[in-house]
C-alpha cells in the first residue's frame, strides 16, 4: 500500500495518527536541524516535517537529498501545527516523518511546477506531462470530465441513448477537407475519418432510436486558424418526432442544466434573435449580449447633409461607446488605426463625443450641426458622456468591421465578464449561399438541413431567400451549438443536392445509402451537436480551448511532445499501396 | 407537437382522453368495417382503431392505404380494449382514431421488422438502419448504452477523470500494424491512429492526475477473424501509486458493480489463478469456471503400461465428462473424429466409460486392466455415469486440443449458461515470450509491464523465468480486461526494449518521449483495459460481438452499408503527396 490518505485529506480528526502518503516534493524549506516539506498530489498539498530530534537520523539524511519533483512515500504522525495555514485544506496539521522511501527521483524540471511558471508556451507542450502537474491545467482537466458528466447524466436521464458511430468512414467531398486512412485489405481504397456522425445519427434516426447523443472526436484537415485543432470534439444529439422548438427546449434544458449544475447559475428562458436581426444589430450572427453597444443605422439622419464620405455608403451604422466621450484625442486616434489594420480594413471612422454639458464634439463638426448630431446620439440611445462610433461602407463588409470594433471595445473597457453568461439562440438562418467564387450555392449549415414549410414554394425560383428549420446556440459571442431539422424526404433530399450542385451519380455515390434509408419510412427528426471545446472553455471562463485540451495539437497540426505526424517506414507504405510524391524539404 | 406520449406510455390511466401519437405502421388488420393498425416506436407499440361508423370517413378512407413501415402521426381517443392483452405494456388500450396525418410513405422493406426476421446478415448489414429497428437489436445498443453510463457513474464516483487522449497520434512498429493517416500539412508524414491510449495514459499519471478512465476508440489493422473488428471500444483506466492488489480490488469492484446493476446477479471475492495453473488445468489462460471437467494429468497412472502411443508424449492428460458414459460408441466416434479435424489437429482420442454398474469400457481395454481405469477414474474425479476423455502429445498441443473439446463438450452439453457469471483473474503471467520465428522476445502483455521485483534479477540470465506484474479478469471464458503495473524507471524500461529487441535508436525515436518523462519524477502506476464490445456481448448473454455495435464492419474491414472504404478522388490523394501503386484487380 501506497497510502492511507491523499496529499489533501488530512486535518485535526486524524490528530496523532499514523498515516502512510505519496507524492510529489513541491518545496523544500531547510533550516539545518529542521526540513519541512511540502508533499503534493492530485488533491492537495501536506507539508511534512523532518526534525533532526525526532526523526531518525538516517531518515533525516535521506530528506537532505530530496529535490523538486521527487516522488517519496512518508510514513508518519498527523501533529498540529504551530503557524496554522488557512488557505490550504491540510493547513491546521503536519506530518511528523519516520520513514522515508524515495520511489523515484527527477531531474530539475524544465519549468516550476506552479500556478504561474516561467515556461513559455511550446516549451511546457514539450512537456505536456509536467504542464499538467500544474494546478490550472489540471483543474481545466478536471473540469472538463465534470461538464461532460454533467452532459451524459442529463441526456441519459431525458432517455437519449448513447450510441457509437463508426470512425472509420466514407470520404465526402461536400464540406471541409476529410482525413483519410488508407485500406491495407482493399488496396487503392480509403476510409475517411468522420467531420461528424451526421449521416449516421440521421441513420439511427431512420432505425427507430429515437433520441440519440454521443461525446465523439471528429475530424477536420484544415488549413489551421490559431486555436482550431484537427480533431475536437462535439456532444452529437439526435431526436425523431421533433420540431424546431421541441429541439430548443431540449437543449435549453441540458444548458441551463450545466450553467446551474457546474456554475451555480439560474438562467431564465434564453432570447431568441433571427439570424437577420442579429446581423442588422450586432454585425454578426453569434452575437456577445452581454453588454450593448448594438448597432443603429444612421442613413436616413446622417446622408443627404453634404458629407461625401457617408452619401455615396450603402450603410451608415453606429454604436454608442458607454462613457467613452471622455477618451482622448490619442486614444481615439488609436481607434481609428485600429479600424484601419489590413485585418479589419476600413477606411476611417467618425467619432461624436456626447459630452457631459449637453454638446458634441465630432470628427465630421463641419458637416453636421449639433442638432444634427443630438439627433444621432438620441437615435444611437448615447447618453451623455458616451462615444458615437461610425463606419460608412457596403453594407456586409462595415457590419463585419464595426462588429470587430464592437468586441474590442468591450475586451477593453471589461465588458466581457467571463463569469457572466448570455446564452442567445440564432434562428431563420438562410438555407443557402451563393459562392461567388465557384459559382454556386452552398449549404449554410449542411446539405441535409430542411428549409422551412413554407418557404419550400420559393427553393426554385428564388433560393437565396429560403430560410432554413436551423439554429445556433450562442454564448458570450461563441457558437456553442448548431442544429437543424433535417430533410426526410428523399424527393426533397434530391433536389437540395441538385440545388448544391451535385450530379444524379454523385449524390448517389456519396449519399445513396441515406437517400434509400429516407425510402423505407423515415421519421421527421432533427438534431445539434455541441463544440465541446469551446462550451467548457467559456464555462471555464477562459478563451484558449488548447488548454482544456489534454495532449493538443500546435498551429501545425503537430504534437511536439511524441512528434506526430512522422514519416513511415517504407514497408508500411508498401503494404497499403502507396507510394510518397512529397517533394524533399529545401 | 408530434405526439403527447408515445407508443409505450398509454394504460387505463389515460381512459377518454384525446393523445397524439407518432410511429410506424407495424402491422395491419383490416376487417372492411374496421381497421387495427399497430404503432410503433422505440418505447413500444399502441393498438389504433379505424372504425368505419365512429371514425371519419377520410380518415377511414387514409388508413386503407397504409401499408407496413409507413411513418404516420394520429390524434385519437384512448378507448378500453374488449380483448386486453396482458404480454404488452399497452395492451389495455387502444386509441380510436379521428384524424391521421401520414408523415412519410414506406416501400415494403427488404426483410420483416420483427424479432425473428426472414433476412440474412448480409441483407440486414446493407440495410442497418432497419435491422435497427428489430426489438433485439434495438434493445442491444441501449444495453450497451446503460453499460456504459454504470461505468461512467461507478468510475466517476470513485474520482477517476475521465480525459480524452489524440486520436492522430504515431505509428510504432511494435505489435499490431497500424492505420494511418497521411499529414497533408506535413508532406510525406503520418499519423497513426491508436491501438490503445497506452502511452498517454502513462503520462497523465507522470502529469498527476492519480485516476484516469476514457471510454475510447482503438484501432488495429489485423486481417481480421471472424468477430474482430478494425475499430473497437476499450474502457481504459490507470491509476497512480497502486500495487496489483489495488487495482484488482478497484477493478473487481466495478465488475462486481456490473453484474449488480445490470444483471441484479450478487458476486462474492473473484477466484485468482495463476497463468501456470489457467494451462495446467484448463489448457488456457481464459478458463471458462462455470463448469469442471478441469484437466488431470495421467502421465504417472498411464505410462509404463505398455501403451506405446501414451510411453513415447509428454503428456498424458484427461477430462471427466459429467454423464456421458451413456454416450453411443457413435457419439463418440463423432467426437474423435471432430479433435481430429485439422482445426483441432488430435490423433485420436481415448475414452473410459465409468459404467453404472461400476465397471469400466475403454478404447484402450487391451492394454490396461480394470483396476488401472478406475485409478483414472478416481484420479480424475469421474464418477459413475461419467465419461473420461484422453488426449496425449507434446503438452502445449495436447493441451490447447484438450481446452477446445472441453468448450466444445460443454456448449454440447448446455454447460455454458449465459445467465451464469463466473469472473477470474489469471495473474502471474511470464513477462515475456519468445518467438521461435523473430527468434526474438515479445512482451507477453506490451513493452511497459513492470517484471515482479523479485525475479528482476533473473532479468538479463533468464528472462523467460521472469514473472510479470500482469493481470487478466476473465469472464465465462473470455478475457474481458487486462492490465498490468507499468514500469516506471527510465533505466528499467532502456533495459526492456533493449532485451525486446529496440536498439537504442529505436527505442529513443518511438518512446523517447515516455522515457524522457519518467526523469521527472514518474509515479509508481498501473491500469488495466477492458475490451467494451466483448464484455457488454458477455453481460448480454449473447456471443456476436458485432450484434452490439450499431454499424459494424464485416470480415473484410469493409461498411457494406456506406460502402467503405472507397476510392478516392485523385486530386485528394495528389494533395496528400501520395500516389496510389495497387495493382488493378484482376
Amino acid at each position: 500500500m501506497y497510502r492511507t490518505h491523499n496529499c489533501g485529506a488530512l486535518s485535526l480528526s486524524e490528530l496523532n495518527q499514523s498515516v502512510l502518503l505519496s507524492g510529489w516534493v513541491q518545496k523544500i524549506r531547510n533550516k539545518g536541524f529542521i526540513i519541512w516539506v511540502d508533499l503534493r498530489d492530485r488533491y492537495g498539498i501536506t507539508q511534512l516535517v523532518f526534525d533532526a530530534e525526532r526523526t531518525p537520523e538516517e531518515v533525516f539524511t535521506a530528506a537532505q537529498a530530496l529535490g523538486r519533483e521527487f516522488v517519496i512515500q512518508i510514513k508518519g504522525t498527523v501533529i498540529e501545527r504551530e503557524s496554522k495555514n488557512p488557505n490550504r485544506a491540510t493547513g491546521e496539521i503536519e506530518v511528523l516523518v519516520e520513514d522515508l522511501t524515495l520511489l523515484n527521483a527527477s531531474k530539475t524540471p524544465p519549468f516550476t511546477i506552479a500556478d504561474e511558471t516561467d515556461g513559455g508556451e511550446e516549451l511546457r507542450m514539450n512537456y505536456r506531462y509536467l504542464d499538467i502537474r500544474r494546478d490550472p491545467v489540471k483543474e481545466k482537466l478536471i473540469f472538463r470530465s465534470k461538464v461532460t458528466m454533467a452532459v451524459r447524466n442529463y441526456l441519459s436521464e431525458a432517455q437519449f441513448i448513447e450510441v457509437e458511430t463508426p470512425y472509420l468512414i466514407k470520404s465526402t467531398p461536400e464540406g471541409a477537407r476529410d482525413f483519410v486512412v488508407p485500406s491495407r485489405m482493399n488496396e487503392g481504397q480509403f476510409y475517411a475519418l468522420p467531420q461528424s456522425p451526421q449521416t449516421f445519427k440521421q441513420l439511427l434516426m431512420v432505425g427507430g432510436l429515437d433520441k440519440y447523443f454521443q461525446i465523439v472526436k471528429c475530424f477536420r484537415d484544415e488549413d489551421l486558424r490559431a486555436d482550431r485543432q484537427p480533431e475536437f470534439t462535439q456532444i452529437d444529439c439526435e431526436m425523431a418526432f421533433v420540431n424546431q422548438e421541441d429541439i430548443i427546449q431540449q437543449f435549453e434544458g441540458l444548458t441551463r442544466h450545466l450553467l446551474k449544475e457546474i456554475k451555480g447559475i439560474e438562467t431564465g428562458p434564453f432570447p431568441r434573435m433571427s439570424y437577420e436581426e442579429a446581423i442588422k444589430t450586432y454585425g454578426n450572427d453569434k452575437p456577445d449580449i452581454r453588454f450593448g453597444m448594438t448597432f443603429k443605422e444612421l442613413n436616413a439622419l446622417a446622408q443627404g447633409k453634404g458629407f461625401g464620405v457617408f452619401d455615396s455608403q450603402e450603410l451608415v451604422v453606429g454604436i454608442a461607446v458607454p462613457g467613452a466621450a471622455k477618451m482622448s484625442r490619442k486614444e481615439i486616434d488609436g481607434w481609428i488605426d485600429w479600424v484601419k489594420r489590413p485585418q479589419i480594413g476600413a477606411k476611417g471612422l467618425v467619432y461624436v463625443k456626447c459630452n457631459a454639458d449637453g454638446s458634441y464634439k465630432s470628427s465630421v463638426d463641419k458637416f453636421f450641426s449639433q442638432e444634427i448630431l443630438a439627433d444621432w446620439a438620441r437615435f444611437c440611445e448615447a447618453e451623455r458622456g458616451d462615444l458615437l462610433l461610425i463606419l460608412s461602407g457596403e453594407a456586409t463588409t462595415t457590419r463585419t468591421q464595426l462588429s470587430a470594433l464592437r468586441m474590442e471595445l468591450a475586451s477593453h473597457l471589461g465588458l466581457r465578464n467571463p463569469e457572466v453568461f448570455a446564452p442567445l439562440w440564432i434562428t431563420d438562418f438562410p438555407l443557402l449561399e451563393w459562392d461567388e467564387e465557384t459559382q454556386r450555392y452552398h449549404a449554410m449549415h449542411h446539405p441535409f438541413t430542411a428549409p422551412k414549410p413554407e418557404d419550400l414554394v420559393l427553393l426554385k425560383e428564388n433560393p437565396s431567400a429560403v430560410k432554413a428549420n436551423a439554429y445556433d446556440l450562442v454564448l458570450n459571442g461563441n457558437e456553442i451549438g448548431g442544429g437543424s431539422i433535417r430533410i426526410h424526404d428523399q424527393a426533397l433530399q434530391a433536389q437540395l443536392f441538385d440545388l448544391l450542385g451535385f450530379s444524379k451519380e454523385e449524390a448517389e455515390a456519396q449519399f445513396g445509402f441515406l437517400m434509400n434509408a429516407f425510402q423505407y419510412g423515415a421519421p421527421p427528426h432533427g438534431g445539434i451537436a455541441f463544440g465541446l471545446d469551446r462550451l467548457v472553455t467559456i464555462l471555464g471562463g477562459e478563451e484558449t480551448i488548447r488548454d482544456f485540451i489534454a495532449f493538443p495539437k500546435n498551429n501545425a497540426g503537430r504534437d511536439v511532445m511524441i512528434d506526430a505526424p512522422a514519416p513511415l517506414h517504407p514497408e508500411q507504405l508498401e503494404e497499403l499501396a502507396l507510394k510518397s510524391i512529397a517533394k524533399p524539404k529545401p
